[in-house]
């Protein structure tokens, strides 16, 4: 299928007191950006909310209308602080109750003799959700219109986006290159500044950086246009040598 | 001083092109976190938003008058990409401009000579602002009301928060309990969600794990009472106990 040319976004909502009381670190932010952005989608927004239903039904609400897709992460397991799938149902006003197919599906991954009655809750959900099948714990994640609900345990969150891919329409993939240079932010900013207005469609972005005793800028240059990109990598080349600062690397 | 008995909380925001792409792993929002927890502070939400200044401004001032405290990082340096000191004056209507304490500090800090208009771009902000002073690198974070504006560099960031102690007025600390199990979480989920109902004000995460070769289940209990940290967490291991479940840790 031709992709679109317009552009997709998407927004994540992280659902964990463990994210916010910084018990936890969360990676699923960068993997899902990552893998949403290779899709050719651009993730322009992440919210992380506490288990609480109002703050989750607000901002589903909020979001849903606003992006293409939401990706939501957290909360969809057997206990009590598991809330997600029953605010899902919430913020959408549409029946929460035993999925069937979810049912079979945890029937026959634990067995009948141990699908007991925490296993059953996690097929408690919005029962005319479509599922995302988990191939590493079995328990579902599923599909509202445009929400996407997955777990927090980022293993079985990517062990889950493989099935996922087919469902996602992206627009053009965001290309990205990298110029790493020997120098610091101040010594570059105007000139950088004067690249960035002449490619007002290309997003430049400076990241110092300090590491194994070197300290330097990583400019970003990210654009959906390879052609762009390479003409602003050219301006950006051209103004640290003339300056005589040394280019670490070029990816 | 005696701290406040109410709660104080707090949200976060994370400014940043290079976090939504998934190029850069946040880690300025656990650090935050733990960091604040310690200090009686509650993060209640987290946004991560773009180098956009509408973003930027409506994210402001959407949270700045649902939260106590709110913390924003990134943006702050010399290049084009870094609008949030601009943004933030934006935010309050507030006049931006040559901040004559902060341009004073970095003028000392780089000397004269060295003292380009990259440089000078870093004492660019809303003017009456406090200053958060910086020990790594010379350039200052800043306060406007209950906007606390740190950089993106997390190494710099944490270096800073030394400083900005005395300025918190927290309430009272949450303390945390971890109870982990060798069990899987709908083994507990019943009687955690028992407990749960009969501990309204304490705060009972299950967090299940897969580390080492070994299976498991945290139970991470918070609340600002001890003591009822004590008894929840009586009433936990007395079922795990009952169930023959063995426990890991405990502390």
């Amino acid at each position: 299928m031709k992709k679109a040319n317009k552009k997709i976004n998407a927004a994540i909502i992280i659902i964990g007191n463990e994210i916010l009381s910084g018990r936890t670190q969360d990676v699923n932010v960068q993997n899902l950006s990552k893998w949403l952005n290779d899709l050719g989608v651009k993730v322009e927004e992440v919210r992380i909310v506490p288990d609480n239903e109002i703050a989750i039904v607000h901002t589903v609400n909020f979001l849903k209308k606003r992006f293409n897709y939401i990706f939501t992460s957290g909360g969809i397991g057997p206990t009590h602080d598991d809330i997600t799938s029953k605010s899902i149902a919430k913020a959408f006003k549409i029946k929460y109750g035993k999925h069937k197919e979810a049912y079979k599906l945890l029937e026959n991954y634990y067995g009948t003799k141990n699908f007991n009655l925490g296993r059953q809750k996690m097929a408690m959900m919005p029962i005319k959700a479509s599922l995302i099948l988990n191939p590493s714990s079995g328990a579902p994640g599923f599909i509202v219109d445009n929400v996407y609900c997955l777990p927090g345990v980022p293993s079985i969150l990517k062990s889950m986006l493989g099935g996922l891919k087919n469902k996602i329409k992206g627009g053009k993939k965001i290309l990205s290159r990298t110029i790493s240079a020997q120098t610091v932010e101040s010594e570059i900013a105007k000139s950088l500044a004067d690249v960035q207005s002449k490619f007002k469609k290309v997003d430049i972005g400076s990241y110092p950086f300090f590491r194994l005793g070197n300290i330097g800028v990583s400019i970003v240059i990210r654009c959906s246009d390879k052609k762009k990109i390479d003409e602003c990598s050219k301006e950006i080349v051209n103004f640290l040598k003339n300056k005589k600062i040394n280019i670490i690397v070029k990816k």
